[in-house]
């Protein structure tokens, strides 16, 4: 196998951010999320704060109801409104170079529907149970439960309205996916190995 | 470990029958699907033709409305009305004594959700591309593509309500499972692998 890319989704406080970061350790290759957003940033000359304002939140579009996105060309010296829709064009820009030229782990940002098409990408998902993501997050963050329990639900609900914004699709539904996993009685490395066992098998055997 | 069970939800024409063959086989246990329902005939001594209408399928019950099951002590020997609530909780009886007494493989019958409390139970839903399904389902049963399509689509809305009727969730929503894979480009034997590579990290290590 050359080069390969493992999208991985998240729910909030599931640790697949953290699991990510182990898979690209132990792989060696690199790791992506938050720094898509500068390096669209960089490639479309469109301010970082307004990629950060719009990062994995659907805020509806300027021009489209819900639902109703659709990919098309971007056009970043026509001199044309910077909405929601050009940044996750620029973002998914990025992504799809990525895929094309190293190996790499991508946390979140839909990027398992914009590499839907290539055979060199494994789609994770990870979350876990309410109560284990609640005790990651006051663990990681030191806030009480009951703050860490709203801040899941708010982020979740971001994520999946993001989501379903533009891939037509539910976030959690497993079809979306070819491996998920629940960290919640597993913990982060086994889960990190289990996604390395699945690599071996799908691509080596 | 002691003895432990795979439950295994599956889109129809997904393998997951098969891949619950090979499991069984490979690893020297027990595997159950509609057998459940001879063993629920027998325990309840309701005939087993009536399990059979009601096997995987929400007929939305006799006294109550869609998704408003609620499990509830049997009454056999009280000559209430059979209704399908009844036929699923012989059958929920039938598959926690298993639960508790063997090692085996369940395929279907919201076997995870009944089991959800027991440790020793490893949570999986396969499923795969619709194009994929229908390919399977081609080559096993002969029939057309357009055939197997309806079928597909039948049998997986089927099995979609019986499942919300019964465990108030969507059916192919990962965060009911543990492990979901797609059995598409893996192929069926690559899947069994990998749930056995997984019973090894989550057990063992």
């Amino acid at each position: 196998m050359s080069n390969y890319v493992i999208t991985i989704a998240r729910g909030y406080g599931s640790g697949g951010k953290t699991i990510g970061k182990m898979l690209a350790k132990e792989l060696g290759i690199a790791y992506y999320d938050r720094d898509l957003i500068r390096m669209a940033s960089e490639e479309s000359g469109i301010n970082e704060s307004l990629f950060g304002l719009a990062d994995e939140r659907a805020r509806g579009g300027l021009f489209r109801k819900k639902g109703e996105y659709r990919e098309e060309p971007l056009a970043p010296d026509s001199g044309e409104f910077v909405s929601d829709d050009n940044l996750f064009n620029y973002q998914a820009k990025i992504i799809k170079e990525l895929a094309e030229k190293e190996s790499c782990i991508i946390v979140g940002r839909c990027a398992d529907y914009i590499l839907r098409e290539r055979s060199n990408v494994v789609r994770v998902f990870i979350y876990a149970p309410r109560e284990a993501c609640i005790q990651n997050v006051v663990d990681m963050y030191g806030m009480s439960p009951k703050e860490a329990e709203k801040l899941i639900e708010k982020t979740d609900r971001s994520r999946s309205d993001y989501y379903k914004y533009y891939t037509g699709q539910n976030w959690d539904n497993a079809r979306n996916y070819e491996l998920c996993l629940d960290s919640g009685g597993l913990g982060f490395q086994k889960c990190a190995n289990i996604i390395q066992e699945y690599m071996k098998i799908k691509f080596n055997d």
